[in-house]
């Protein structure tokens, strides 16, 4: 078996500590990553604390990855040790239903398998998270990170970018369009990053004031203030798609009235609580409200080579791994800009601590 | 003026009752209808009684119109004196617009003018439906009635038809898709028969047990009662677009889960209250929540078309206009297979009463 050191929740309560643990020996498909970088993504605050239903524990988060080659599998051909290398929220799936045969893995039939508190099928045990020294994965569902690309700050690209530009690219947003953004954190800030990459109109929605200049900056041609009922009522049957990633309860069905006729709007943020929707909202220019969820691993490489030929990144805050648990308190009130990433050479020169 | 008499309701909480009223003179574009047959939706009701928000009174419901045409103005080309022809939800609409460009008038920028309660531009007055001996509408929202039709059966297809045909168009329903249709009423036994016409295997989901058999009749090749959590549970997955025909509180989210990855859950009925809607429902397949509203004025006389080569026509219970209060009784308690039809000859014959 492998070692490892990472840090991990013991329980819903317990704040996130140091831990030893073992990953699977390098089967023949599999690489070996030492990470060097790993994102904080909000979803690994809420599994880490149990907040979308019970969680297995010890919980090692992190699901955005970043890191050198150090080892391949007998039966790798895509990767060579030293390589920079990459993985997102997957790290396996079923390969044979419909969604995996088409490149959609992430709505495998089987389920695919998380990066972190999925299956081990190796182990039986489960499957343990970027917020450590190394991680052993298939090659299949392993990204190649397209060079000169900046590599703490293509960490978040894993989840946070191919979170919004799957949806862009699936409603096929381009010039010509309107796309609204609903909430500018993580993966807003991207949202309007791709979204202004393609070549839309983008049009920022956020309740704080505060946020415009630097929304301006990340892509957006228009600001609005959704708590504004006149700058509401203004931009009615004007947008052709919206990314919604806001996960905090809202009113849907103002930012569904924006739509034009045949617009969709699209919830990428999850909302823990049910979104009462009004069905007028929807009848009344044949709306449609859909939901995306990250993207498939050849959509997640191809996110990367347009980040890496457009020269985007994620905006970041780089912290040792040791400010975890300050980090989240910080993020689950918002206080991001706007992405944390841990740097893992902090772990390596704190191994015990 | 043009002399008329029809059924109104005088306030929310009135009956309706005989009333003369006055339509506007024959324009050059337009056509007047004896009415022959009315259908009578559950939306007359709804609206006679200010369900949706205040009504304008006098209300003469009725948009499911089949006459006769006995004066046409001096521009009129598609209509002769003695045709069969129908009226529908709309009468008018802004005509340039991109909706009413692209035929798409149901969703007017300007807002479409319904049958009855919308403004009537050349009296100044509001529009008055089909529970009346006859009607003044442009010939450009007055369809043709395919030759051989049932007149009375036919009536019902210029809503609860095109309401149901336009979103199983819309969304391409045929030949090797699994369609779902929620409630057997008076839009579910239309949505049955046009989907089975269309090829696609067809699934009722209803709370009825003693629906079976007519749901077979009607074109359901499987009948799911949505209450039985196995059975449900059962058909996860497994659907590729859903016709919601139920404007009761229902479990929304029980329906989205039937659906395939990237499949759609089209509401045509509409319930006052919102929908409580599980974003996780949505994400987890890439899954859409749509509503879509009647149809075009092309795509109704398509629609028309289509039911006069397949056979299709509403299944019907003729009643005399004198009865309608006691319909609309039965109409809220579901009691009526599955459309009741006003006969207009009971009006001559009762001109006063």
């Amino acid at each position: 078996m492998i070692q490892s050191i990472g840090y991990a929740a013991l329980s819903p309560q317990s704040p996130l500590a140091p831990l030893r643990f073992e990953r699977r020996e390098l089967q023949p498909n599999d690489v070996v990553l030492e990470i060097l970088f790993c994102g904080v993504c909000h979803s690994d605050l809420h599994v880490a604390r149990s907040e979308w239903g019970p969680s297995r524990y010890p919980c090692v988060p992190g699901h955005e990855i970043v890191g050198r080659v150090t080892g391949v599998g007998s039966a790798v051909t895509k990767f060579r040790a030293g390589e920079m290398a990459a993985v997102g929220c997957m790290v396996d799936s079923c390969r044979s239903c419909p969604s995996c045969r088409e490149g959609e893995e992430q709505f495998c039939d089987q389920g695919a398998v998380m990066t972190y508190g999925g299956p081990e099928k190796h182990t039986g045990g489960i499957t343990y998270g970027g917020y450590s020294n190394n991680i052993v994965v298939d090659e299949a569902y392993t990204l190649k990170v397209p060079a000169g690309m900046d590599p703490a700050a293509t960490a978040p690209l894993l989840c946070a970018g191919i979170t919004t530009y799957s949806p862009l690219r699936h409603w096929k947003v381009g010039p010509g369009q309107v796309v609204g953004v609903f909430g500018l954190g993580g993966l807003g800030h991207m949202a309007l990053k791709l979204a202004h990459a393609m070549g839309a109109h983008v049009v920022l929605f956020t309740t704080s004031p505060d946020k415009e200049a630097d929304a301006r900056r990340l892509g957006a041609d228009d600001v609005v203030l959704s708590r504004d009922k006149a700058a509401m009522k203004a931009w009615r049957n004007r947008l052709d798609f919206i990314i919604d990633t806001v996960s905090a309860p809202h009113d849907i069905n103002a930012a569904l009235n924006l739509l034009k006729r045949d617009g969709t709007l699209c919830q990428v943020g999850l909302p823990p609580a049910p979104l009462p929707v009004n069905v007028f909202a929807l009848t009344g220019r044949r709306r449609r409200l859909a939901g995306s969820f990250i993207g498939g691993i050849a959509e997640t490489q191809e996110m990367l080579e347009f980040c890496a030929q457009h020269g985007i990144v994620s905006d970041i805050e780089l912290i040792p791994i040791q400010e975890i648990n300050a980090a989240y308190e910080r993020l689950a009130k918002g206080e991001v800009k706007y992405r944390f990433v841990i740097d893992m050479a902090s772990l390596a020169t704190n191994a015990d601590a």
